[in-house]
């Protein structure tokens, strides 16, 4: 019988070798290559980064820090390499959350069975 | 090559019988079936959220507050069976997180090597 520490390394390198990670990758490094997508996609997410961390600090954001976030969006939205690498970032991110789910089935489960 | 759904449900399956999750099956068992400690940990629980529910809607906890979580804290620590339970369920947790790291490694060196 293998160790849980066992089963998640197995579990890791299947990860590594699927599909979803493969296009991930490979996107990845199309963006990384691609400067002109590059900086367009840094330029998104230091907004992003920047009015979560407003939100987290209870601040409330300004209209016009709203437009321009969404405005920013559509541009990135537009470009066909950053669309498919952030499609492909919300299939891993479903797909995590889908493993994360069945590995906490048990404790679910103990928990949820009526105090 | 087994995909990412079935290696998650092996991992699920060997934490279910990992000496950790069997402790705090049992532990749990005990809890429920003695009134009193039951009671008091669901008293603490309560509690528990209610605070974290106030500190989430930006609202900042009174001395008395503070206080009064505190001493139930004490009270719940030197009931034997609670303190138990409490520290199998940070053991699961702190094990969840090791899992959850080893699981995600692909991700972070893809996205840690340096944009
Ligand atoms: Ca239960
Ligand atoms: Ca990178």
């Amino acid at each position: 019988m293998s160790n849980p520490y066992e089963k998640a390394h197995e579990l890791s390198s299947v990860l590594k070798e699927s599909s979803e990670f493969k296009l991930l990758e490979e996107l990845h490094a199309k963006v990384k290559a691609d400067s002109q997508a590059k900086q367009m996609l840094d330029n998104f997410r230091a907004i992003q980064i920047e009015l979560q961390q407003k939100q987290m600090q209870g601040m409330e954001l300004t209209d016009e820090e709203i437009q321009k976030a969404q405005s920013v969006f559509e541009l990135v939205q537009q470009q066909e390499l950053i669309s498919q690498l952030m499609q492909a970032e919300q299939r891993m991110s479903q797909l995590i959350g889908d493993l994360n789910r069945i590995i906490a089935e048990p404790l679910e489960k103990l928990y949820g069975e009526g105090e």
